[in-house]
């Protein structure tokens, strides 16, 4: 705000504005139709040719004209009979202007709004729409890239996972070690990190995910324990078995890691690279480090149809850090789902399987 | 930690133990068969009759028997005919003990686990339980109490709450003046808070609350309008019709308040308590002001049944903080699902259905 | 991104943009002096009078001239002799056009950039700025209004309120019942909701509060409780021996309610008013209640100094979770501040002293 | 609960109990000394040689006495007369049970609290106790390991962590390379990803750290870029300057990396844990990856002083979920701070600077 003088009432919207109309209040408490809402922006009111800003402003009150001037009210404190500013516009063509210049970062009248925030957990999810914009990619052959966290094992969205493999809306996934140790050790044992699907620790469970690694050391590669039967559910067993390729990356916390992850991690980003340069489509689920590393290399549009167009870009997680980061980070095409990794995935699933009919 | 000797390794779980046992690597980086598997507390092996504790401790390493002593060991490094101790028994009866005294609170060996935190993202909902204890209840009449925020209305989980007050399984709900004032304006309008059921902002769309509150004033109460045709849908539109009670509060951040709202506090908890003494559950779903109220008001149990049996409690919200502090307050007993209302409602519905018609 | 066929290279920036210029990489994996980094969006490069589109685009590049084209590079693959572009402007006017038309709502050139949310944790805090803000409404006799949370006295940050309350940066406190008996408990019996102010609980502690109550209930009201030397210490006792005037409002959730707090929430709201109306700044700590509350009754201006300015409103929370609501309901001008209360009164009371010796 | 016919009367701590004592309320709302202050669990009083369960139980109330039973009342609803039930302990020798069995997971009585959630953003921080332990750790030799995340650097909390690592309280620091990154292009360019450090945008700001990372490039290591002068100031100046070991490791989402940086994740392992396996604390600053990594390579205790002792272990993070997440890995003895980095780090330092004067 550096306007230290008011607003110039000899041009627009104030030139040649109307005098605002009132009407009186049918009841105590109860506003005529029309009744003019406000905002908690300064505003200006024609008053017998005069422009006033109503006393007491705040928002979701009505502007009562008394015999001294005009104020804002709370509908409960208007009482039968007050006069009430009546009118929808905000830009004067009804004599009342709601001038934020200043307050608003230059967005003109008529644009006060709630929910301006575009990640978060109060906005509903358009499942609908996300589903019709998977089923759309897959039948015009887009490349769509997964890139999901340990989380998503965790906690039962593995079959979910599995189907969408299976039906053809996976085109490349790209995780860290840990979402393969823990996809195995369910396909082995039954549980990740000891804990069971439905939540409950395991007896001696702390070192069943070092059993499974075990194992498919023992067996020479991930693909060899799929094919000997060691693997025969799951997430690396659909990939593998439906020749989906991935590419698995390390990292510091790591355990093992598995045979065929990539631990130079120049040469797992070149790996990656290869799948985003071909991405239509990304989907990022309850990842922090993936969905940075991944968003860093995808271009916020793709030209793989012949013409530039935005690359879809979904990121699920539980609270509206990770979606927000992902945009400070410069990824700002992302639409962000602020929920439940398993419910997210199972709530898609069921949009999508309508979808796929129709 | 006081204990600055070390255990006393004349008794039990040290007295009598045997001697550890070591099986050699099969090949570098593969581990024998039942290999001991550490974790980050005290260990103690029993080695040539001597109690050592491993150089270089740390968690998910494999014990490797060296000629200077014995060291904890990534599995990664160990070497072809490497001599790895076996055995799962922490308590001794392989010789070897994990001593946690003074490091686990208490907990005995075997204890050590991941996933131990109550309320996390990362575990699994377990629907089919959480459906099959709805189920119990209905069939059982039990009575059970919702109270849910406004973000089930803001998010589409309104005709999925609908679903659930429509068959039975909603006794009496509890809730502020923002749920029904967001429930009415989505009946009127087709929006909450100006926002359409797809996220998008409306035109003029920030009165629109205050609309819905005028329109309910002017036919006098909730229950009117209703019966007048205003309100055709929704979560106030199927307790009206349904005859299920309800209890709308307020608070110091209402508009209106709507009819009906009993807006003295005193009035409101004594309003409250009048159906929380005859609960035998309570859904808590996206609410903090009044999950703490009602948690506040439920015991952990109740006798409705002729014995004492724990008052079900379940607690839905996006983060863990909510679920946390109920039990902070002393809600000890209340069973937390970290999500998105709008999924959750969706699911549980899901699961509710299929238990249902078992 | 309407934009099916491109963009039109006839005009600005486009039309008489000179040739991209290249320059050798001085050794492998070192670039040249103003190398051009690129973005993740759309960017065409002028070579040889054509506009092109790097390969294989991403962000944190550089542009490679190469035989056959040119193309997007991690430096760290760049070769010494590499052809790399070089130029800052994104405007055509060294060769290169970052076009985001469609791709950044309406955001010209120049103007990809990291760290764009407005509230997060990882900005840092202006306390210089913050404490500046306040020492000039001190001194400028201005009318601050305080709206702390709970958690203000749970977490020690209560001599630090104090002190802000005895040296004249606070004119009105806007609270709960919760607020001025947990105060009221510490000051009674060192303990908040039976908690040592070290963290620890206390034998007996969960029914400190209530007798916390019931000794004031006794004393007849707060004011007569501070009188009697009952309450020696904390926000209330500075509030009522420096007659700074405080409302202290009701929830559903409250014990007791202590005497005077307004139980009625009509009543409640405008005792609240008449304070939010003269107020030129808030400050709102780890409340969310309260916060929604009163930033709905708060213009985002005030008149109050002879001109419109903007109301200066500062809220602090441990998440970006609370600021954005409030901003989702309106608050467009809060500036949000991510941190423990605790910490932040801590901080910010030295940097207020430091200023105030200014 | 498995106990279906209620608690045996006949054993302790019933047997042999007195009659519970009954005082009258001295006014209306107004409760006798030492009245009973009700928790949410079943509780059994001794009337007249029976054990009666009050009826309409909840906590925060007290029991009174009626001529048809007992009643949990609250106590705003008290009057002048009502007989209240006295006595503050729950075992029984005051005529009053508490009698969690099956509620509280075996606890005994007197054990219901609040604030029970171990980590929490409403705790009290301890900065004195922290701040003395790191002052003993300096002052006995102990072994510090900093474990720091990129918001350290984003948030102007360098400066104070220049002061512990020039002060003697860090004897290492692992950390990834964008840390290193934010801090020499903090040291060159005054800010962190384009943003100054009063967190404002600069124009072209988004490549700065490219343009950083290729100054070190050319000067060839971090070390020469610290000898050259190009580097003067920050964490990673203090760190070479001052002789302190780092290892910074890479993670698939780094730019550049600087030169340095292990980017092979065995080795990058291998190197942490030279330092790990000497450490005798830990203190893990915003970060998720590093924490999780080193938490894994910690033990729980450390024996270089010749005893077994705790590792202290000190995790600060804005939200409980990493502290917690840590726990879940298996650090029980991790001490959780919520709060931001920036603030942390200044108020530590201020109490470490008092301590170390004393």
């Amino acid at each position: 705000m550096t306007d230290r003088t008011g607003p110039d009432f000899s041009v627009s919207p104030f030139a040649g504005a109307p005098e605002a109309r009132f009407e009186p209040a049918p009841s105590d408490g109860v506003l005529p139709e029309n009744f003019f809402s406000t905002s908690n922006l300064p505003t200006y009111v024609r008053v017998q040719g005069n422009w006033l800003m109503p006393d007491r402003p705040r928002m979701d009150c009505v502007i009562v004209r008394r015999a001294s001037g005009i104020e804002a009210v709370e509908p409960r404190r208007v009482k039968r009979g007050d006069l009430v500013a009546v009118g929808l516009a905000e830009n004067g063509t009804e004599g009342i202007v709601v001038y934020a210049v200043g307050f608003m970062g230059g967005h003109s009248a008529n644009e006060f709004r709630f929910m301006s925030t575009e990640v978060s957990r109060e906005r509903p999810v358009n499942y609908e729409d996300l589903a019709r914009r998977l089923e759309d990619e897959r039948r015009s052959g887009g490349y769509l890239i997964w890139v999901p966290g340990p989380a998503l094992v965790h906690s039962r969205a593995r079959a979910d996972f599995e189907w969408f493999i299976r039906n053809g809306y996976v085109q490349a996934v790209l995780a860290g070690n840990a979402v393969a140790v823990h996809d195995i050790e369910a396909a082995i044992f039954g549980t990740t990190l000891g804990m069971t699907n439905t939540g409950h620790p395991t007896e001696g469970g702390h070192g069943l995910h070092m059993r499974a690694i075990n194992k498919v050391m023992a067996a020479g590669s991930i693909d060899a324990a799929v094919k000997s039967g060691l693997i025969k559910t799951g997430i690396m067993h659909a990939l593998v078995t439906g020749g989906v390729p991935f590419v698995l990356t390390g990292s510091i916390r790591d355990d093992g890691p598995l045979p065929g992850v990539i631990s130079e991690m120049s040469a797992a980003q070149d790996a990656m690279r290869e799948f985003t340069v071909k991405a239509t489509g990304a989907i990022f689920i309850a990842t922090a480090l993936h969905a940075i590393a991944v968003g860093n290399m995808l271009p916020a549009f793709h030209t793989h149809r012949g013409k530039t167009e935005p690359l879809m870009t979904i990121c699920v997680d539980q609270t509206e850090f990770i979606v927000n980061k992902l945009r400070d980070r410069g990824t700002h095409q992302a639409y962000g789902v602020v929920t439940n990794a398993q419910d997210f995935m199972h709530v898609l699933r069921l949009y999508v399987e309508k979808c796929r009919q129709s």
